[in-house]
Order: structure tokens, then sequence, then C-alpha cells
């Protein structure tokens, strides 16, 4: 079902990045580039330097034809090569790709579709951001269930959870703002050492790194890939992180809990009921397909001495796979927070659902106060036991309570009770979470 | 570069029985069996049934706006059954997909797949294994060294080690074949109860499964994947297999070994003389990308309740990859041992070199027949530091040691440095591949 | 926290299994299995044989001195010959592990321990499906939310819902009697041809694997781990079915829920309120821990030519942990579910929550009889909406509804919403379950 | 064989650090940081605090009891708690872990154990940095062949190699040296609001974080992992890159390669010339093993709401045995790269070999000078094909050509097939590589 994935599995944004046709203008740029700096260091005439340029169009190829072709070649740079030299005139034919080797064309290439990728992926975690921004201020004081292990924990605020979500986007964003700005030229020839530019490789690297805009490595990174699996491993942190956000969509939108629904809900084929959270569950499979690829990519690390056997080729597949299905993961789970419908009754209806017992942890504090916590937990253990199997609400089994009554009056347990006053540090954490999102949109450069 | 994918990674016929539009009529075959076996169950009308049945090709569909829907409404099915709806008689309209859920109609319809899949991986393997079964028996008795952990061991013929890759091969062959065999349809309406086909559920379930040639389940399985598990546990072997061979083919076409080397090697963009074993390197990218997704498939298994939010929807993509990626590999496998060009020469030549060092256990278990194993070793490794570091032949340097002369005539060292007679079970051995490769074609039945 | 991980991460009786000292005397029956094969065969005289299995006891050995040595020698069977060599007397001294090599004894080692952790799951899996086919038995007839996507769709009972559970545990207990019969002794000398047992090679596999109650395989087996890995993918599958299950008790113990709860339920350090489903998440954290290996077994089937160099290594570390994280799942599984303490009533008032809606399918089926599924989709989701948005009960809203009440009666609209009506196949699917579990306890031979 | 871990697949300081007693000490260091922090704002007294503090001492503790109960509460913080409050005395009983959760504790510890496992880490890989800056300078000048998919492709020199793995190592240490200095501190109480601290909470945070040296977080980030996720992507990178240099030592101590080996051989149980590089070996293993867990890590990070059913509970033992397995492969790699044994004459004596076709590419640039590269590579394909089939050396079917020597003169043939004159950038980029490190050196801060 592989045309599917278009669709559900990646964001067309990034489909775009990572099509056929842009993989090879990148490889042509990479072409242009070189040319020109090699007139730069005069290892070639300015003349043939042009005319190389002028032609790395990529409508002047064949991109089916290509790939084909190098299935038999072993890269797809041989036979781009072949085709650029053909277009050139009879002077520059010779010149085309001077000194460099497949591995040089393929992974500069893939290096400014994956700057591109991160920036899609940037922007569309900005929106997640901003989406999650607006739920934490409006709902900084929703009540909501906690839970832990899916148990009703103490209350906290739909507000804060959002903000944990914009945390989590923001460190995100900043990690993959780091990677972009880190990303480098690969520039080597045959084995590393541009043997066939003579004295002038240093310098015809570090002009077609300016060229590109890219970083100047301290040497060629052929077969070391720890600078794509950084990118993977970050790509692997996004991807899990929306599937968490995606996981507590699904939770919010349970039929039981009912505290959030998706505004474009699937149907069924045969229920006319259903309101299915389809945007979190496409997430939640982007995510898992991206999880998949990084355990490859980091495999795939081990690749002998100066150009591997099969690693290399298999990232050709998997880095633009993993790019996708994570901007499908984040698309999605944006879309699903941007049109969240929040039903804060409903919040407030199960935070004083299961008889109180929520607020067993608060009642447990104040009592632990006066008789420590122990012995507090024990009481409060032996109540909420009675309530469990009573349905007889916390409050009243408090006020019934002998030993508590020896400690706690019933005003200071109506007062232990209000959840609304048992926030902590609740709003303190919300402002830190927007104030950390408002210092990254302030120090935001735009993409190179 | 995922266009680079149909050439690269994956059989061609693969490709196209995991293309969008088998999909869509694989569907499309459910719910034609699906009304025709409820009309045989007097759940709809036979005429409806016959119209249903009659619309149900792929040609009467837009596969890609299909798909586009599909994002929307959660599955490809939804929008599927309404297209069928729209194009049947007004009476059968209501009747189509009766009973049915998205689940029961994309999983039978991905079972149908898998079994065309696994039928296309068992005949590239059997052409596979018929390649490895040429090699064993004309390589029989051409040694070349054992190597473990890549260094010489002891000689080994090359038909032994093409006997092993065919026995491995034969063993997937068997695995794909009862898997194939096992394969069940899925048919349990919205939740399992197949409610809405009142008493007839069994019995529909029944008839559906031999319209499509297809296992009974003892139950509707949509949130147990063992079924699924088990198959990409199977093609996550089969791939792990062919990195095995795809390896060994690497290493023995290395500059420095040069014992066999590819009948149609790839070229270098720069370099004139590479002959790069391409095919193997194509398996081995394989190989990694299929293995990448079976943990992403055995962590899909976790789905919830009566359908999973995430996990099933992975497998859409996960399922077809994973078939793909394999039958690259086996393809890809298959062509490089079907054009291994075999250096005998050079492989005996690599036996020889070493200055003979490859026979010192030979020597140690010859001399250990005299004085012990403990003995012989510290006298054999005495001997064998020091051919190591004179280069003084194995032969000389024994025949030079007075302690293993007390033990040995001259004329025991000879023989028992022969290579060609320090061969064991190695004839056996090939025979037993060989044989199970047989049982395995007078055993094969027809695929269904 | 690694020693977390024996009470947390495995069962004890797989820790026993996996111990270091049960994998050297594992070691220790194959070298007495061989030197009896050996004497039988004429290749070894008998009373050296006999010396020689008179003292492989793990007892005479230091295990973990054995341990230290190995990570200098590089396997552990380097240390334990030599060991073993310095117990028996002079005359059978150089005979220890003749013809042998270290991956023989390490792997028909680790065989043998695959064999009796297989038991140990088997045994633990008949155990969770002794404890479905209860459940399945005993509510049969307890109705409760039928789930999908985690919304409700429609009833199911959760005798079925158990009943798949024990159908998909009844598979894996199948798959993995299979592999048990068919784990192979590994034998092949240095590098595969036993040339030091001269003609003697296969006679001695067959005896040794004789001996231990192991298949003769074609030929050893050293580099090619297709049945390693075959293990490997099973116990995936398992894990994966641990954690569906798993997830579904969490679910079913989730507060707003309440369907299920732990009968040891695990207790929170501040809220004495807290019942955690320990259990489940148990076995959820071994079921993610045993996945992650899967690939890791995958990948390392890549091992080079007749030795490999890191794959094979990894399996001695992998092949353990992933019967102990996979012993883990199902144990914690199997309590989760043999402890579970059901609340049908609940069960019940679920179903009737959510204003009636669960039987909106119920509706739209016997509607359509009358007016063809489309319109009657149509109609009923009209009415369902209303009833989300209103809260009036849909039997209300329906037999309001002047479009549904020109085809239905009051009495058809009631008899249509009965849940208990709504059943479908659900009697038989049960039964079939079952009945494939009954069928397996015939059948289930003694283990060897 | 999981005792065998230790001595093979871990650094014995990692081992120390990720142990069941420094884990009980963190939590230990933890409760005595929160106790002190809330004495100073207030939020208990100081004198209680001094007691709990003074207890938090490890050797005060059961720690295999402690574990053993943990298995039944779901966490170990809950006995560790309930043992602190035993040992203090009755004014602080009640004071122990005061309003902290079993998240906060085990969090926190995980974190400072990291911290220390990260400087492990650091330390293996400035070994392995300074091992490499050893031989890149050493051996700037040794040239041996440059090697793509295993083929002579143009000379390198073994200090060139060198130093791509120096770079890479330097990276590595920047990165993980970066991770260690944002790791943060854990404190949120139940459900990440500090309820039970009243207006402290941030205050409280803050002091505990300062305490423990650690960062503040913007606020609890139980249930995002992405902190966690960094680190595991990170340290799967880290094994990936071990493996690259680990599989290049064993490719260049292949029988047929020889050009580097093990200056502490494993021995063979049977063949005594055996040189088997295991420190090389260990660490592949370890590095596979590694790269297993990062997916485990990344797809734990879906953890549901306020706290998570399995993810979180599989960092227990996922993230101490990831430490460990990397640690394994930082330390094997950093023997294997500190001994290993360089035979410059075999590398000069393989560039030799091939009938100097490995200077082909020098060739075709240098002709490509005169007559277009297209036309040169013809010419010096059609040269190489000849060498290939007759082994006449490149040199003199290059004289013999009539082609190529209507374009170039002996002396230049001679000039451009001397080895060393065909270098290009090499020294320049192993000064660079060199220097990259020396700033690392001079940049420094000694861990916190």
């Amino acid at each position: 079902v592989t045309e599917l994935s278009d669709t559900l599995f990646s964001a067309p944004e990034m489909t775009a990045v990572f099509s056929g046709s842009v993989f090879v203008q990148r490889m042509l740029d990479f072409e242009a580039a070189l040319a020109r700096a090699q007139a730069v260091a005069g290892v070639v005439p300015q003349r043939a330097a042009d005319d190389i340029a002028a032609q790395c169009r990529v409508e002047q190829f064949d991109v089916h034809a290509l790939f084909q072709e190098a299935a038999q070649a072993g890269t797809p740079a041989i036979p781009l090569v072949r085709r650029l030299s053909d277009l050139v005139g009879a002077d520059a034919r010779g010149l085309v790709h001077w000194g460099a080797t497949s591995q040089d064309v393929i992974d500069t290439a893939t290096v400014l579709q994956m700057r591109e990728g991160l920036g899609v992926l940037i922007a569309g975690l900005t929106g997640l951001a901003s989406a999650c921004a607006v739920l934490a201020e409006r709902h900084r004081q929703t009540p909501m269930p906690g839970r832990t292990l899916l148990q009703h924990a103490v209350p906290i605020t739909f507000g804060l959870k959002a903000a944990r979500w914009l945390a989590m986007t923001v460190r995100l964003i900043r990690r993959l703002g780091d990677l972009r700005e880190g990303l480098a030229v690969q520039l080597g020839g045959a084995a590393g050492t541009l043997a066939a530019m003579g004295d002038h490789g240093v310098q015809v690297m570090e002009l077609v790194a300016r060229a590109l805009d890219l970083r100047v490595p301290e040497l060629p990174w052929h077969a070391e890939r720890d600078r794509i699996a950084d990118v993977a491993g970050a790509l692997g942190t996004v991807a899990g992180a929306m599937g968490k956000i995606a996981t507590d969509v699904v939770l919010l939108a349970q039929t039981e809990v009912g505290e959030a629904s998706p505004a474009a809900p699937g149907t069924s084929s045969t229920m006319p009921q259903k309101r299915n959270p389809v945007e979190a569950t496409h997430a939640l499979a982007c995510s898992r397909l991206a999880i998949g690829l990084v355990s490859a990519l980091l495999a795939a690390m081990v690749q002998e001495h100066e150009r591997g056997t099969g690693g290399w080729q298999a990232e050709w597949e998997a880095v633009p796979e993993l790019f996708r299905f994570t901007s499908g993961a984040v698309r999605w789970t944006e879309r699903a927070i941007s049109g969240l419908d929040v039903d804060a009754v409903r919040m407030r209806a199960n935070v004083d659902s299961a008889d109180g017992l929520i607020m067993a942890e608060a009642l447990t504090m104040m009592l632990a106060s006066k008789i420590g916590r122990d012995e507090a937990y024990r009481v409060v253990q032996r109540i909420s036991d009675q309530v469990a199997h009573t349905h007889i609400p916390l409050r009243e089994a408090a006020l019934a309570d002998p030993q508590l009554r020896d400690s706690l009056s019933a005003w200071e347990v109506d007062r232990t009770l209000e959840v609304e006053a048992y926030r902590g540090s609740t709003d303190a954490f919300i402002d830190r979470a927007l104030n950390a999102f408002r210092a990254l949109q302030g120090s935001t450069r735009e993409p190179r």
C-alpha cells in the first residue's frame, strides 16, 4: 500500500523535499558549486565551469531513466555525471565532476535535502508549539485528573499538560535547529584525499561549502556516519515525542474519558456514532514507522574502510523515509492538537468521579502535618479502601473517621479537599514553559 | 530518494504485488467473496451479490482519490465501500460490505497480498537454491581457505560453502511455504462478534475463506497480530540470511582475496579499474532495511482492545515495505550468486599463501595422536610463531623441529600437510545439503 | 539497575536456565557426549571417553574465573577445554574436545539452554491459556463495550475477549513447541568440515545429536544463523502478544473504565488510594525489552565466512536476555490474568453509558433491512449526533425520529437495542477457541 | 550467559556506575538533597532534614531485599522510602520524601548515574582519540590502499585513516560533553504539580538541582522522555562509530590483508596459528547490543499521561544496559587501537599488488588534462581491463598503449604512477583532525 504513504505517513512538503527530481537537482547543485569553486581555485577554466553550471537543471534530466541506470552502475551519480557531460560543450565535457566521487555528490545532495527537511520539521513543530501554548494559557486553570499508570493520581490542570507538551516541543525545535546549523559538505574524492585536485583540495572544499552554505568538515567523512546518525537519533526523538502527545490525545478521547475529541473525527464503515481520533492515530503510526528506521541507520554506521557495502546504500532509502515518517508524525500531531475540542466540564466531572479519591494525597499531606506521614498514610489508606468498597464519598468517609477527626476539623477537611487549592506550582510551571517558547521565538534566526 | 527504491530496493514482481491498484483489487476480491458467501447463507439476495461481485473490478475505482479520502476517513475501506455502493444497483446498494468492518477488508486483502508475496519470495529463493546447488556440485573439490574471524582456519572447499548457503536457503523456503499454507481470512465485523450477520457469522466466515482459498481462523483476530508478526519474523530471517550470503560474496570479491567476482560489476565515476560487487551491495542494503521493519511490526503488535490506534495502521506501510525490501535482498543475492565468477586458481593460491599455516591444525591433530593434544598444540604453536616471524614455510619449519621429528617422519609430515586429504566430511555434507534441496523440490506443492 | 532485572524483568526459572553455571554444565554435557560418541566411532578409546565424561561436572569448574579468561581468549570454550584437560588423566588429556571447535560447544550448549527455555515459556503460556480459558467460559455472557480506536463500537462479551487472548496463546504454544522439536546440534570442527575426525564426522555428529536428543542438521551451521533467528522471531511474537494482553488489562483497569482490577495492586509512595496494575506494567516493560533484542539478533545474522566477528558473540548476551525478558513478559501476564478481578457490573454499566450509542450499528442494520444501508446509516448518524449533543438516550431519540418511525415500530426498536440479543457468533467463537486449547492439551507430548 | 556480560560486554567502571548499590545511593542522594532543600525553603524543620540526610547511606540498606520488594510495589522507591523512614527519628519519620513521588527519586538517581556514565564514556573516548592521534601523526606518510566497496580505489595513508577515526571520536566527545552539561533534575510530585509543597515547589526544585549540580528544567518531565532519548541516540551513535572503527581493524587484520594485527590476539581451541582480533570482535558485539537498545528506548517514549505503563519501567533496564554495552564498545575499540600492530611494509606491498591498478584514477586524471576526462576514462578503462586479464603491470600496459602515448610521455607516466605524489590534501586533512583534537583538549572543562 505504499501509495497510501504519501497521504497518510508523510507531510506533503516533506514528500516534495525528498522527491526524486529534487534529489537530482540537489546533486546538480553540488556539481555546479564544484565547477565554480574549481574555477576560482584555478583547477578548471571559468568558461567550462559556467557551461557546467548552466546545465545543472533537473529539467534536462530524465529522472526515471537515471534511477534505472543507477541499479546497474551502483549509484545514481554515475549516470548523472554521464548525462551532464553529454549536455555541456566539448571543452567542459571532461571537466564535469572533476576529482569528485559518487559519494561526494550523493552525500552533499542528501545533506541539502536534510537541511530543507529539518526546516519543514521545525516549521511543523513551531505550529505545534503555538497550538500547545494557546491551550496552556487558555486552560491554565481547567482542572482535570492527573493520571499515573492510567489511574487517577492528583488533580492537575489541562494547561499544565499542554505546557509539558510545549516545553518538550521547544526542546525538540532547539535540537533540530542546532543540527541544521552544523550540517557539513562532503568532498573527498575517490578515497578521501582529493588527490585529483592536487594542492587545491581544501580550498575547493571550503568554496563549495560556502556556495552551498554548509559547514566545512575537518576532513571528508565518507565512512564516518556519525553526522547522519545524529540526525537520525534526533528525528527518532521527535517521532517518539509525537507518539507521546498523540497517545495522550487518544486517551483523552476515549469514550469513558471524553475530555477532548477530534475536530475532524474519522468515521466507521458500519457505526454511525463513531468519532475516531484519526489524526492522532495517523501520528502514532508515523511515529512507530520512524522509530524503526533509527536503528537501521545506526546499524548502517558500520561502513567498511573508505566506503561501505550496504550501509551507505541503505541510507538512500532510510534517510528520506525517516524524514517523511517523522514529518507525518509532526503534521498529524499538530493537526490533532490545533483542532482539539476540549471538554472542561467533563474534565471537572472526571476529577469529581471516583468518589473524591483523587484528593487522598492532599488529605494525607494535611493529616501528615499533624500526625506524621506514615501514620497519616495508613489512616487515609484505610479511609480510601472504605470509599472504594462502599462508594461513600471521601469527604464523608473522612469526616466519619474518628482518628482523622482527632486531628482535623471539618473545616480543615473541606479546605483540604478543594481541588482548586491543591495546585502547587502549576502556574509557575506553565509560565516557565511559555517563557521558554517565547525565548525560542525571540532567538530564532531565519533558516539559511 | 524514494523513487530509487523501486529499482534498487525491491524486486519488480513484489512492487507489483503491493501496488496500490492490486491492494484495491484484493479489497474488492474480499467484498465480492463476502457478498457471494452471504448469498449462499441467505443473508443477502443472490441477485444483489451478483451485482456487487460484478462491480468489484479495480478499473472502476480511482485509486489515487480513494487513498486521498482514506487520510480523512481513517482507512481506505471507507471510501472503497462508498464508491462500490455507488456502482451497484439500488437493490444491492445497501448490502455492500454487509456486517463487515474496515479491518476485515483491509486485513484480508493484505493476507492475499502476503500470499502472493510469499510466492514471489519462494520463487526467488528457489532460484537462489538452484544456483547454490550448481556451485556446490561444481566446486565440490575446489579447495579454499576456511576463515573464522576473517583469519585462515583450515581448508574447506567452495562447494561446501555453497552447500551451507543452499541448506539455509532450503530451510527458508520450507518456512515460507508453511506460512503460506497457514494464512487465515479476517472476518469479524465491528468488534469481532459478526453480530450484524445474526446466526450466519461462522458460516459466512467459512465460505469467504473457501472462496479466497484461505484458512478459517478460530475466531477473528483484529487486534491479535501474531499471524502478521510470524510472517514478519520469517521475512526478517530471510533478509538476514541474504545479508550473510551477500557478505560472503563481497568478502570473496575483495581485491586482496579475489576468489570470486561479479559477472556484472558496478563502475566508478572516477576509477576505471573498479569492479564493484554492486549486486551483493544492493542485497546488503535491502537486508538492513528489511530488518529494521521487523521490530516495528513486533512493537506494533500492542494493539488496544478490539482495534489499535497506530499499531494496525503502521502495518499498512510496514508490511508492504518489508516484503519489498526482502524481495530486493533475495533478488540481488540470487543475481550475485547466479552470476558469480569463481576463481579456483586464486582460491588454491590463497590456501597456499600464509606460508602453509592453514594446515597447522592438521599437523597438530596428527602430532596429537602421537604425543597428546596439549603437547602437540604447544609444539605446533611454537612452529607456527616461527613461521609467522620468519616466513619459512610450515613444512620446512616442521621438518626442522626436533621435537616434532621425534614423533613424525618426513613422509608423515608431507601426507599431513596435503590440503586435499584434510577434508573430513566435506563430501557427505555437500550431499546432505543437495539431498535436502531435492527433497524440497520433490515435495513442493503448487501454490494455491 | 541491572540487579532489578532478576526480580522485575525475568521469570526466576528462566534466570536459572541461563545462569552461568548452567551454561558451563551444558558445555560440559556437549564435551561428554562428544567423547562418548567418539568412543563408539572408534575415534578415541572408551576409557578416555569415560574419564572425560566423568569430569564433566560444573562443580569442578570456577565459573567466574572461566568467564574472566574468556575475555582474553575470545570465547569461554577455550579456558573450559583447558581446565577439563587438566582434570582428566594423562591418557585422556589430549583427547578432550577432539576435532571440535569453540563454536561447536558454545552453540550446542546454547541450543540445550534454548530447549529448556522454550519449555519454561511453554509452561508459562499454558498457565496463561488456562487462565484465559476460565475467563472465556465464566464470562461467556458478560456484556462489555467492544472498543475500536478506544471508542465504543458494539457490545462484545468479556468471554469473547478472553477467548481471543486464548486462541492467540494457543497459537504461540504450538509455534514454540514446533521450534523445540526442531532444535539441532552444532558440530563442524574448525571450519565445518570435521576434518580432524577423518571419515567419522557424520557418524559422530549423529551420535552426539542422539545423546543430547537434538536433531541432526544437514551440515554444520556455524555462520548460518537462521535457526537462531527463527527462535528470536518467535520469542518476539510472544513478547508482542503479551504486550497486547497486558495493554488490555491496563486499559480495563483505568479509573474511568474500572472493568477489571489487579488482585495484587501496586501502591504509591504518596497516594494511599492508588491500585496500580503493576503486573501488567511489568509485562509491558518486559515485552518492550524483548522486542528490542529481536532486531539485534536478526542484524547479527550477517556473520562472515565460517565464523563471524561480533555477530556471533553478540548472541551470547542477546539470546539469554531475549529468553529472560520474554519469560518475564509471560510470567507477569499470566499473573495479571490469573488474578484479574473482573467487575461485570461496571462492564454492563459502561455498555449502557454514552446514552446507548453503542447500539447504533444494530439500529442501522435493522433499519437497513428496511430502507437500505446507506439511507439507514444517514438516518442513524443524524440521530447519533443528536444524542451526542443533547444526551437524550438513543432509544428516545430513535423513537422520536419520524423517518425511522416510518420503518420501525417501537417494539422493533426496543428489540433491536437489546444488548444481549446482538451477539452474533460470540458463543461459537468462544467455543472454537476453547476447542483449540483442548486439542492442544490432548496433543501435547511431554517435552523431551 | 549473562555473567559473561561483565567481562565481555561492559567496561568495569561502567558496571560499577550502574550497580544496584550505586543506584540506591543515588536515590538516597536525592532524598538527602530534597530534605535539605526543603529545610532551606522552610517546608521541613532543619533538624529533620539533617536526620534524614544522615541516614542516606547505602550501607544501611539491604539492596537485594529492596529490589525484591520493588517487584510487588511496582518501583524500588517505595521500599526505599519505607526503609529510610524506619531509620530516622520519630520527628523526621513523616517528612522523608515529602511531596515527592517515586519517579522523582528514580529519574533523578538515573540522571546522576548517567552523568557519571557519560564521564566514563568521555574518558574512554579520549583515550581512543589519543591513540588515534598517535597513529595519525606516526603514519602520516605510510601509504596503504584506499578501499571502497572493499575494492582498491586510490592510495591513502594510514595516518589519514586514523585521522578520520580521530575526527569522528572528537565529535562524539563534544556531543557527550554537551549532553552531560544539560542533564536536569526531576521533581514534580505525584503528577507534576508539586502540590504537596504548596508555594515552595519551584524553590525546592531549584535548590535540589543546585545541590546535585544538575540543570533546573522548565517543569517536571515525568512522561516527556526526550531527555532520555537524546542520550540514547547519542550513545547509539557512539556504539555505531565504534563498530565502524572495529570493523576497519578486523578487515586490516584479515589473513590476506595483514596490514595490522592485534597486540593481544585471541587463540583457538584447535588451531595454534590463529591470531584472532578478539578486542575488535568484542567491540563489534558490544556495538550491536547497544544499537538494539536505542530503538527500545525511543519506542518507550510513548508514555501515557503523567506516568507510563511499561515504557518508563523498561528504561530501568535499558538505560543501564545501553551505557554498559556502549562502554564495552568504547573500551574494546580503545584497546584494539592502542595496541594495534601496524605493518607498514605490508601496506605498501598491498598498494603495489594488483598490478598497479590502484593508480588508474591518477593516470586517468593526468590523461584527462590532455584529452578530456571521458576519453581518458575510456582509454584507461581499456588498459585496466587488459591489466586485469593479463597481469601485465599498469605501467607497462600504459606505455604500450598507442593512444595514451600520443598524449603522455614515459616520464609523465612514471611521475603520474608515483604513489607518494598522489596524496592531494592528505596532510592538510590530518592536520585539521589533529587540531580539532587539540582544540577539544584545550577547551575541556573538568566534569562537574
